[in-house]
């Protein structure tokens, strides 16, 4: 592997990256689930176009801005982030063009679409499955109908069921653990699709994190998933679970400048402005990603007991241990697995594979 | 204030950016010190103007990449960042236009540079002054003048001095702390100085970081200060007391997506790809970012007990005093102080000023 990197460069694995794809392709499938991955990760057309050629028609993004970006190459699309009213600009833009869908958990959302939308959409309600974060309570059937009858009042708006992301997933460290919160978030929406199905025939259950999706087994009571890093994975993914660790799809690449061999440290390019500042714990230890072996075709394992223990705005500093430090020579090139896949991806912005070619968007 | 904000947008106080611009300047010049702003926090060749015309003349950046964007209408640039000799190109590229003036604490580096080098630098050695991230030890003789006689074999290289950052400024919180940082690192210099200049007599010493540079009322020893996050400040900036609350000069817009009246939070759009993931602690507390209330001319005081609990890509969490929840609606602007302004910067790429112009660049 020699590819002429001068600074820090976000390398991708394409056969790795088209292998996640395939099996959760497949892992769909077999399900008879519908895979809607979701594009947040990678962010770009040409590594849509993987998807695409695996079967995949339909994607969902996390901001009416993305939707835009991907309505050039992809005619369905889900914006799986409670709708922003004030870009309803965007919105009639886009759903001119593409089948849209989006989601809400407020009926006073609803009633500002139904004034204002020149185009017909779809909605999803968002209910909350664990997570906390948006989505109305599970329960709450008041606020549900509420929604619903708004919706029931306008042409524009076709119902389209309940979306949830049950994002508690990422807290999970077993697979009994993460096949617990799947079943759990099945389950809430199975009463939910048993209690509106009488009156919503077409109504369909979306959920999907990349956890869940890709250690469960059973999707019983889901129509679509929405998972999105697993087209890369990344360290908290296989901290999790979620896959192993020659899976990870990215790395990116960083020349050392700097050697300290007082401190057994080594100062690298490549900083929160590359890799985000997200970080995981392990053993009691923040650390902010580790560095895998340099392969002829790409990297390989990790290297052992060594892990880049902060971040600045440009530095990355990783430990060694002590005896290799004369391993390391200023101007070496250090392969680091990132802590998110997702954030690194959205910070670089362009990839190189490992057989060299540059993929911009 | 009503600016037909629609989505995440960084919004910059002209007035109390110059006026922290304006403040550093006047101090440095009191205390007979050359401001070189570090430019890394904006990234704008337009707030870069702003200094020009506050009558500063040279900037810091923190990558060769940078350098090459400001070179543009700067031409006398530090890089405070240890070389990556793998961008060499680069280096030739900026020298034969500008003072290019690059750091290493390498003799290995430089003896690279002295081989490749087409045009003239000015080169610092970069010293250990105590964050423990990149420098030769101060005390590390044999190093500083190894370096130094590889300098000297070569006409390409001017010694330009010894360059350092009290990152670990960052841990203090009171005035007394940082002024131990400050003339702890000076004194480390002087020693320095005073060791070589007879040699090297208009050797400079370069030191700056935020803290210090805000604080500290006594420069002795210090030739010339690289702040850069006092353009905009930041809650962290507040928290090691480098500034007001009043004097931060960048809020990021968000609009309010979802409001849970059973757990008083409040989901707006701004995440980890606008604010980053930088975090700080406040009494046991990890904590995003705060709010400050909306006022006539931009923004003020924050809203008491209101605080950014969690980020992810695109969403954001603030959890209310339950008896406020009913204070926000769906579709209402948040405007949060970021815990980083930097990264926040480097994020956004854009400003909106409190009057409505948008400043790219």
């Amino acid at each position: 592997l020699d590819l002429n990197i001068t600074k820090p460069t976000l390398l991708i694995d394409e056969k790795k990256s088209r292998a996640n794809i395939r099996r959760m392709a497949e892992k769909a499938n077999a399900n008879g689930v519908e895979l809607r991955p979701h594009f947040k990760t990678h962010q770009s057309l040409e590594i849509g176009r993987w998807f695409s050629q695996a079967g995949i028609s339909k994607a969902t993004v996390s901001s009416l801005d993305m939707a835009d970006f991907f309505s050039s190459e992809w005619n369905d699309i889900t914006v799986a982030f409670p709708l922003n009213i004030l870009q309803i600009e965007t919105v009639n833009k886009l759903a001119s063009k593409i089948q849209l869908n989006l989601i809400t958990d407020d009926a006073g959302t609803v009633g500002f679409l139904s004034k204002n939308l020149a185009n017909k959409i779809r909605l999803f309600i968002e209910v909350n499955v664990g997570q906390n974060r948006s989505g109305v309570e599970a329960g709450d059937y008041d606020a549900i109908d509420q929604i619903l009858s708004v919706i029931s009042a306008t042409d524009m708006i076709e119902y389209a069921g309940f979306l949830g992301h049950a994002g508690q997933s990422y807290q999970c460290r077993t697979k009994e653990e993460i096949e617990k919160v799947s079943a759990e978030s099945r389950r809430i929406m199975q009463r939910l699709k048993e209690k509106y199905r009488a009156t919503y025939p077409d109504l369909i259950i979306s959920l999907g994190d990349t956890p869940c999706c890709s250690v469960a087994e059973n999707f019983e009571g889901q129509d679509e998933m929405r998972p999105g890093n697993f087209v890369f994975y990344d360290l908290t993914q296989v901290q999790i679970g979620s896959c192993s660790l020659d899976q990870i799809a990215v790395a990116l690449a960083c020349p050392i400048v700097s050697i300290s061999y007082e401190r057994f440290e080594i100062t690298f390019h490549g900083g929160g402005v590359h890799l985000s500042k997200d970080r995981m714990e392990e053993d009691g230890q923040i650390i902010f990603g580790k560095i895998a072996k340099k392969t002829a075709e790409g990297w390989g394992d990790l290297i052992p007991n060594v892990y880049v223990k902060s971040l600045s705005q440009e530095h990355g500093i990783i430990v060694v241990p002590g005896d290799t430090i004369g391993d390391y020579r200023i101007g070496d090139l250090l392969y680091v697995l990132p802590v998110h896949s997702c954030m690194t991806a959205n910070l670089m912005r362009e990839y190189q594979t490992v057989d060299g070619s540059v993929l911009t968007n």
